[in-house]
């Protein structure tokens, strides 16, 4: 699973963004040069094993333990979709839990005798790429964004744009139709570019390439002993974090009760949304997150919901009008969703170009050597060949002989385009044929882009596609044919191409280090993806069946980005004008700070630009509040203080740590949203009052 | 300090009550062996160390540390009195914290070239001894049992005997001038008798053995590194606990808000008085106390709270009227109160019975070993100057060295008993001049009788014998005399004499083992007694001032034995006639079962009667409810569970983090009266609602 800049955090920002510079050949050779020194006998290690066959990597097994970590994670994803938008990288857990179960599983049928075959990293690759396609889609298929903010719950909060052909309300059917359409176009966009980006340009992705150290470290005896006791402590937390939950559970009788609602710091920080709330994924979220992304959203906190939002509220009837509820995109709501989408815009947009730079410099220089290699193809010492290393010639030679044919890509692409280009427009009226032909034709291009960025810079731009779909076929549709409706669903289709993209290409890099087969690679995430397909819009319909104040603003699974993505359709298709007094200067402005920072962020290099926050991070607590960010740092706090006790431990048990309680509170949700279902409700109000309104209550209530 | 067996628990009731037999030398030999086995060259390793003359040992500091130790024991101890009155051992914290503060004061100094005199394990012992003698007086001063009992609070609870003559009021003066002239009698009464307890009858005195023990240990260097470590995790625990307390504070506006009334196993069982209330230092006295007590506690709560309390429940109007509030003694009040008093009662004489033979037969033994080794004075084995080893040598050489004349104790004794005589009866009315002086005929010698018997049993009677003298004097005087008062009066007198003679003979086996002056024990005992007669009535004048439900049923501080002790002496002077029906046929009932379950823990032996609950523990939640008890078993899972880990890091800080956890919320409670007197109160209430009448408070409050 890798990130992208909306909403999921990136696992090391510093090795992200903030370290690229136009060396990026030097970086990359370095990056290399460190990994042959410090695993230059991996392959070593594992030369006494044999690789099997591709089809025997992919077993039923594999399928079936893909099959229930990808609902875990669909279930994990759907609720950080629905709170925060938030989603750390879940690779550390996946692999872990994913491990776990076929050791148990393989341990088991060896004391019975009745094992076949032993497990093997392949396999274990097989099940990550499975899972973190299945879960993918939770992400990528917008539940928390654009899908869920065609519906009309998110439309009636704004004015405008809330006629009928700018509105799609879930329904389960469409969904997974919707899906199947547009989530297979982004594997065989990338498919035949795969040995450019992994064996020529020799990509980093390091999200993809942390997550194959992981695999291997596990299948050496010393790393399965230790993987046996992260697993462990995963499980304990995860058991901890289940029954916290639980607890929890019991004293939410009605709004504003139980534990997401305690006025930790204070009524007065409560009203200002400065609260700690209690909740084990967040402190989870916060433990794996760096520090910077964890200061940026409370420096973010801090100047919207302490500073800003206050002083405008002030100014209640003069910059507003004071007869708009607290919710009103005309009131002060307004003030904080577009000047989010403003920053969100403005990093949004300085990555996008800052990524294309890199990437039209990175490949014009590869080109470059290329043709300079070919003029000089003997000798030389910087013949490709000569100096790969054991573990590359391996690798690259169990990487190219299991081939996809190029026009099994090329055929797929094509089909599926035309399948999507016919039924989208049944789903969507507003989104015309023809807009998606358009997509289609410039999407393998996009999708290139996205891959190689996220190869160079793990930080993939998949959200920042989709918003340049939402404005440009929203106003090419224009206001008063849907345009609305046609720009969320141009966006979903954009998105899910990319981020697919991306997210395969990291794959076939865990695969290249691992020795897993790239068809075998290939299969797995089709399998993982229409799993994803059919998994992802059952839990969504099951969060929207069970939370009938779902994406309602303030409660508990509000959606905050089904808000944000509705809002800046609407401004793509109707423009400023409906705006708040002073809300489009502000939000000028923080689009140029966000632009601003990011270019100060590169200009001081990386000693300075971590401790200058991140205008994304800052962003999203803007509309949500402070609560979750508290969550996270309290995460951040205990990591930190761990690394000081016991550096080591900290740095072996604290993903396992962070990923158990990220796990046993998002499993949670699965009976939490079956007791609403069936409408079992808990038997307790824990209630915060003050002392006045208390003694009000008590002389009520006797 | 030590244990007696109203309130305040054994540290090893298995090394106390269970274990006695009828071989008592045996066990005593064996003890003394064992010590010498292991701690044979205690007085060797400390041989290089001078030991200061006894005027040298009774430093400034040392009294200054008391001081504020005493202020924040006298707290502790307090607290406890008046919510549940359950007093662990704090013998360890005091032994922890002393050495901290001194051994800081000194570091402190030798850095700054100022320390004139080093910090000796008898300093510690001074120091140990002052603080014990401080806050022992928070306990037998009878500020949750007779004291409080006298008062109108209590009085009104019950219909009978609540006239102004069976009523005196807490007031500061009558508290510390009764206490003066109560509390030094004891002192006097066993100065005469320490050599003979000590050298002659080689007692065991377990608690004074094992505070000896640790202050020994602390001031060896590899004893010193340990102790550091145990106490900065006791800070830990103390700065965790007390910030607890703090934030639990924020949410207490009001009745029944807060943590304390959290219905953390649902709102049934909230009403029935089962629930976590989050204490930490309940928390921390469920792991000092043996498992033993928890159980037996948790049987107790069940039996009454579970089970028989809602049965009885069902009878309302039938066995008592049902117009009668909850809190009467003539409604179900009254089945708890006395069903309690019953078990206490049954217990308490069986024990007394005991502990009573057990002395006789030890010192008809005693004795007729003396006269057969006088008549044997040369060679043989068991002479007893040659078996005795170096450590022993060198401590009855130094005990010795420093006599108390007999005349100071008989002088002190007669001189204070008049003084006693001649003011008692002007605080007191009721309590006739020739009552006192009858008491002090019998005193010196039950003084004796405890002393000696908590010598063998570690098990002190005091609360007993007061319990005695209430039904003796109150019979004595009768009803239409004030006979409640006299009573109640009575008691404490006894109290005070019995459980300081214990206290300090205890202290003075310290001392052997530390090498401390007998005379300057004496003179840090009077000190510290000084110190407490002053600090104790203050710190509850704190409490009586600031918490003005003190001594209510039901509210945070119920100071529940002052009820009971109160109902005994009413039960003395008036009879059984007010109690409510069966109330009596069940007291009986329960008092056999008492005495007969203490009968079956001493015939099936040490190995099965540590599965056999104690009676006197099961009686205390009668009364009070299971909550603390819920508490005190979860402290209890957690050091067990600790102790399946880690058993010797559980042993070693298990006691620190206890003692930590009691520590910093009951210092909180300071703060927190203060706060209370300021007139500052809380600013939210943490409330819990039924969903039903949830519902109701929301339509009420919108």
């Amino acid at each position: 699973m890798d990130h992208s800049e909306n909403g999921r955090v990136p696992n090391a920002p510093e090795n992200g963004i903030s370290e690229q510079d136009f060396q990026y050949n030097k970086a990359d050779d370095k990056t290399d040069k460190k990994e042959e020194e410090n695993v230059e006998s991996i392959e070593k290690i594992f030369e006494s094993k044999e690789v099997p066959p591709w089809k025997n990597q992919l077993t039923f097994r594999a399928f079936a333990v893909s099959f229930v970590l990808g609902i875990l994670f669909t279930f994990i994803v759907m609720k950080l979709n629905l709170t925060t938008g938030i989603i750390p990288s879940l690779n550390v857990s996946a692999g872990l839990l994913g491990f776990f179960f076929v050791k148990t599983w393989t341990k088991f049928l060896e004391k019975s005798g009745l094992l076949k075959q032993p497990f093997t990293r392949q396999e274990n690759t097989v099940i990550q790429t499975c899972v973190v396609a299945t879960s993918g889609i939770a992400f990528s298929g917008g539940f928390g964004s654009y899908l869920f903010g065609m519906s009309d719950v998110i439309a009636k909060q704004s004015t405008e744009a809330n006629d009928g052909q700018n509105i799609k309300n879930p329904s389960l059917t469409w969904m997974i139709g919707f899906l199947f359409v547009v989530s297979f176009l982004g594997l065989f966009s990338v498919v035949p570019l795969r040995k450019i980006m992994i064996i020529d340009f020799k990509l980093t992705y390091p999200s993809g390439t942390a997550t194959a150290h992981l695999i291997n470290s596990f299948h050496t005896p010393q790393g399965a002993k230790l993987a046996k006791k992260q697993v462990r402590t995963l499980g304990k937390f995860f058991s901890f974090s289940f029954l916290w939950g639980f607890f929890q559970w019991f004293f939410t009788a009605g709004d504003g009760c139980g534990f997401v609602n305690f006025p930790t710091l204070g009524l007065k920080a409560y009203e200002n949304r400065f609260y700690f709330d209690f909740s084990a994924t967040y402190v989870g979220v916060g433990m794996i997150c760096p520090y910077l992304i964890n200061v940026s959203l409370l420096v973010g906190a801090i100047l919207s919901w302490g500073i800003m939002w206050p002083l405008i509220g002030d100014r209640k009837g003069d910059w507003y009008s004071a007869e708009y509820s607290s919710s009103s995109l005309h009131g002060l709501q307004g003030y904080r969703v577009f000047i989010a989408i403003a920053m969100i815009l403005g990093d949004g947009l300085y990555n996008f170009f800052k990524v294309l730079g890199h990437t039209i410099f990175g490949l014009y220089h590869q080109v470059r050597d290329k043709n300079s290699r070919s003029v000089l193809p003997v000798g030389g010492h910087s013949s490709p060949t000569d100096s790969l290393s054991y573990d590359d010639q391996r690798r690259t030679q169990l990487f190219l002989k299991d081939q996809i044919p190029i026009w099994v890509a090329v055929v797929g692409y094509v089909s599926i385009a035309i399948i999507s280009a016919a039924t989208l427009p049944h789903i969507f009226p507003p989104l015309k044929w023809y807009y998606i032909v358009v997509i289609y034709i410039f999407a393998p291009t996009l999708a290139f882009c996205n891959a190689y960025g996220c190869g160079l810079t793990d930080w993939s731009l998949a959200s920042t596609y989709g918003k340049l779909a939402i404005f440009v076929i929203g106003a090419w549709a224009g206001a008063s044919h849907g345009g609305v409706l046609a720009g969320l669903a141009a966006c979903g289709v954009m998105m899910n191409i990319v981020s697919t993209a991306s997210d395969l290409t990291q794959d076939f890099k865990t695969g290249y280090m691992t020795l897993a087969s790239p068809r075998s690679m290939f299969v797995s995430q089709i399998i993982g993806t229409a799993m994803g397909c059919v998994i992802s819009p059952c839990v969504f319909w099951l969060f929207y069946k069970a939370f009938h104040d779902l994406g309602v603003p303030g409660s508990q699974y509000s959606a905050p980005y089904a808000l944000v993505y509705r809002n800046m359709a609407i401004l793509g298709v109707e423009g400023f004008g409906s705006l708040p007094k002073n809300c489009i200067t502000l939000c000028y402005v923080f689009f140029i700070v966000a632009v601003v920072i990011n270019g100060i962020r590169d200009i001081v290099g990386k000693k300075w630009a971590k401790f200058i926050p991140l205008p994304m991070a800052m962003a999203i607590p803007f509309y949500l509040g402070a609560y979750f960010t508290i969550d996270m740092c309290i995460g951040s706090l205990i990591l930190f203080i761990w690394e000081k006790i016991d550096k080591a431990k900290a740095d072996a048990f604290g993903p396992a740590v962070a990923s158990g309680l990220i796990c046993g509170d998002g499993i949670w949700t699965l009976p939490s949203s079956i007791l609403a279902l069936a409408g079992v409700n808990p038997p307790i109000c824990m209630k915060f009052l003050s002392r006045k309104s208390n003694a009000k209550v008590d002389a009520f209530l006797t």
